[in-house]
């Protein structure tokens, strides 16, 4: 690693910025129309579809990333996700995988270790129940919540990156990114985050966007947790209630200079 | 009943933000992401589910309240809906149901007073035309809008909930909750609250997490009333046009205390 | 025309807020809610349906316009546009096409082309690759972004407005509003409108409602490209990030007076 997690998110959002990586987002209901919105505020752009043949079509064209978030999964959402991910892999497409819920709800799990089987991806972003139930330990989810800390996670977290060849970025107070070699903890971020719907599906999408200009996925997986915890922890500072945090959040991140990231990003190798 | 209404609503809060009840929300496409923000900001959490088999294991493990919203119904929606109110009705998890545009809409109404007749819900939640439609009489509902005054919709309001067993809140300029045999007449809010698409919708969802807490499905109809009206009456004092009032009133839903509840309450006794 | 189109956005505004029209937008997943805030804060009254009975139904009875978006498109929804452009036609309700991505994804592209052939829209309103596609010339779309300037899409405009009939608003940097005869170009708008998701869909449903209420569908575009431009230039003013802009656009649309536009609206004749 040349450089630092701080200098690695400072270049990763600038090569964001100049080439503007457009994302396929396959997600839940929920938060497409926030997840839309982050990727825009970034400096990237977002597609959302919901039908196999137009993703494979806009895969084999002009899409940089693909993101599979989990969250309202439907068995026909299921099947396109499939396909999507085939397709991105024949493409050379990088994805992430968001695999909301995994451990808590059994149809889901399921299609998150067959899409891991058959066609891997680049990262996968979780909390920390999720990535638990994704490595096969025992995980406390309720809903689309983590009942874990993060920190509870990291050896989950590295040996679910060892064992697909994904970086993993675990979320929650501490973020975390592996690739299963090197591990990074990342600090910034505020508690409010968790109270707005989205806050965690839309990094999702922003890992998507990074990985279409980082050089590897461990560089993508830090310049996530970089960006989306300075911006956050930045808007919580005068919006201290989420309706207003929310609306501060997005234009925090289109005000996001790579230089603050440099400068602002605290981070610890974790051994 | 031990308390007045405005005591109950302090309670009913202050027991949700103690025990954060997760809702699963079975709702409209539209609304989704407001809802979830609109439980976040109260303290309680939301879950939104798309599958069958999904909504019976969260029922039958972490769940303890349920939503169905007719907004933007489909036969696979009845389905999954039909299948989770009866899931609820087993676990003992109490389900409230928001029958948008009910009497406008045959498919809808239809599949109201079949949900109602195999899986009747703890609580209806609707405004003055849906609340006629259900019980019977003629109502003028245009789209989702009432047509009718929630005044006119009191004597279907008892009528239903003496036919059904739920508990009937129905919302408008003043608000209505009986049980069939008490009704109260709360009246905080603003008109502000109907040009912000949602705020109906997230009423019942919000619903869901008074019932979860309440002692019974009456008080969590009071409850639900009364901090709708006073969050919302109390934002569009200072923000009167409504994109800066949906922020508002993320924001002041919450910072409402149970105290607030218990002082700025207005109600009267329906005889 | 008896009117200037800043006379004819005032007229039309003015309708629009005494007559408070219903629009049916079957529209895509990402910006329902705010394309349902942008309807209610212009004055009119949004509602969205998935059945195609549902969608007929309401055409019959109390709709006064529709919007068909294939943002999202599936097999199904597609089946339901189908069948509401048509009952649509049959009753009477003027339409709008916002064919977003059409040029870029081959099914949608077919589907488009079938709705204009088989239940002619009223209006067709996109950005320059889509309408450039819809004519016939080669376009360069990326997802759902125009890789041309809408001024490159005029002639492509007027020749799709004499085919099929329909008034063509090609939005843009500037905007063109054309029934194939007489062509306006309206310049007023700011570029951070293009960093919000759903504010180009949300000026398709808007077209939707001024085609309620205006005498003609060239009023309806020209009177949709005016709102939607002085209000986002308005907004960006104060706001020139993303997050608050949004909410300033709402608020700004609700604060809109008739006489805002007679005055400020900026147009041109194209010969």
């Amino acid at each position: 690693m040349l450089y630092t997690p701080s200098e690695t998110a400072a270049i990763v959002l600038q090569k964001l910025r100049d080439s503007r990586p457009l994302v396929l987002c396959l997600t839940n209901n929920v938060v497409q129309n926030f997840t839309a919105n982050v990727l825009l505020s970034a400096g990237a752009a977002p597609v959302m579809l919901q039908h196999a043949g137009e993703c494979e079509e806009i895969l084999n064209t002009c899409t940089q990333a693909l993101l599979i978030n989990t969250g309202t999964l439907t068995e026909q959402q299921a099947d396109i996700m499939l396909t999507a991910a085939k397709a991105a892999r024949a493409a050379g497409v990088p994805w992430v995988l968001d695999p909301v819920a995994a451990g808590v709800l059994r149809f889901r799990t399921e299609f998150c270790h067959k899409l891991i089987a058959e066609a891997p991806p680049a990262m996968i972003r979780g909390n920390a129940s999720e990535i638990m139930a994704l490595a096969g330990e025992k995980a406390a989810g309720r809903g689309v919540e983590s009942a874990n800390s993060s920190s509870q996670a990291v050896k989950a977290a590295v040996s679910l990156a060892q064992r697909t060849g994904a970086a993993v970025l675990v979320t929650g107070a501490k973020d975390y990114a592996t690739d299963g070699t090197n591990t990074w903890m990342l600090t910034n971020g505020d508690p409010i985050m968790e109270r707005v719907t989205g806050m965690g599906c839309s990094m999702g999408a922003l890992a998507g966007a990074c990985l279409a200009v980082a050089d590897s996925a461990l560089d993508a997986a830090i310049s996530t947790a970089a960006i989306m915890g300075l911006v956050g922890e930045r808007a919580a500072h005068k919006n201290t209630h989420p309706g207003s945090f929310a609306t501060a959040f997005l234009d925090g991140l289109d005000a996001l200079m790579p230089a603050d990231l440099a400068s602002f990003t605290r981070y610890n190798a974790v051994e």
